[in-house]
């Protein structure tokens, strides 16, 4: 088995967000496997096969991977963000356990690249200036109960709080239960930021408080940040400051 | 004024993964304001302007990057890993929130980037792969309190928790202080990763478990990365799995 499987993340979307080593990654790959749109930022190579598939079967997706690099090939598993983050490494290593016992042995390396939630931040401010938290709305793989226990948690801890897959067609109203469970904590005059498409060139920012915000903004491509008590406004950025002095 | 400031950060440590953009950035900088380390990691050019400083006094450092920005001049103001996470850009707009009011009408940027904590879990697999936390240990400029409440949030809402800034020569015992009280929620079990100098070619990984964890093993450069219940081993990795049904 002298194949190889790295797992790479293409960023939030801009080229210039990905990273040179996750570039040399994918230009040595002899085969990509990942979601469609994700594979269609990487530059075409000849000689590069390209394994598309949808958003969903993220294991049978990573299994398909793990098989290649176990005939030899050199695979890269095409995630958007990080790999690490909501996204497809995860589901590797759960296919390698869960998978043939000689996929242990292979050549498995993750790349580690910028995240929705510091491209959001980024296009805001700095949001994330202190403790904070990331949570996927998503219950496709969790109980809504764990994600309602983790929001209560996370605005007890008077986290700054990142959403991650707030809504979608499918999900409509997880965002909604969200912010009302956050209110019962949280003061009404926190800034929640609504970033659709961060870092790229059609970034939108929408800012609301937590009493007013109005979850039916958020789509699929939306990171939502609900702020601590610190978190605040100058001029038209939003930041938290370092220090709970202040 | 027509100077301009943007924050950046040059990523874990590697070159390969300081993002385009950022290094886009650096380039039309006329003025680079950064601690010394950082500013190190940037290629030196012609005509540029560097003001080292080190590493605290940050609020002093925003300041100094402000005025040169108002003066006409084009500042990036440089961070290790993001700017956004434990970083710089706080420290800037806190210094544009308590300073000279015509710092609001500068044109100030933020540029993200591979924060540590992306790295640390890409050198040892996917331990970021369901809900998380990222909790600085540094009591520079919160309570030890404060600390304390949100690591119990945080193992009360049963997330991935990274601490940054887990320790250093003038604060051994927070680390200590903290795997302690995360004992009292968590299992012994739980998967806790030390790794050190993540991101870059001395990159090292302790891999412990809460019971029996170390803390003296972390230093200034180490990110520590303890699991939720559901985070496990699979061979050399370690990996949260984004269903909590597994």
């Amino acid at each position: 088995m002298n194949g190889s499987l790295v797992v790479v993340g293409t960023g939030p979307g801009k080229a210039e967000l990905m990273t040179a080593a996750t570039q040399t990654a994918l230009a040595r790959a002899t085969d990509l496997v990942g979601y469609g749109p994700y594979l269609d930022r990487v530059p075409r190579r000849r000689h590069q096969r390209r394994h598309a598939s949808d958003n969903r079967a993220e294991l049978d997706r990573a299994r398909l991977a793990l098989s290649l690099a176990a005939e030899g090939h050199h695979v890269a598993v095409v995630s958007g963000g990080d790999p690490g983050v909501f996204a497809m490494a995860a589901a590797v290593f759960e296919a390698v356990e869960t998978g043939d016992p000689a996929w242990r042995r292979l050549d498995i390396r993750v790349e580690p690249g910028v995240t929705a939630m510091l491209a959001a931040a980024a296009e805001v401010g700095a949001p994330l200036g202190g403790d904070f938290c990331a949570i996927s709305l998503s219950d496709n793989l969790k109980a809504w109960g764990t994600i309602e226990r983790r929001l209560k948690a996370a605005a007890e801890g008077d986290f700054v709080i990142a959403l991650y897959n707030p809504a979608s067609k499918a999900r409509p109203h997880q965002l909604l239960g969200a912010l009302k469970l956050l209110r019962t904590i949280k003061a009404a005059a926190t800034p929640v930021l609504f970033v659709r498409a961060a870092g790229t060139r059609e970034a939108e920012v929408i800012a609301a408080s937590l009493g007013d915000a109005d979850p039916s903004v958020a789509d699929m491509r939306t990171l939502v940040i609900v702020g601590a008590s610190t978190t605040r406004r100058v001029g038209r950025w939003v930041y938290t400051p370092r220090s709970e002095a202040r």
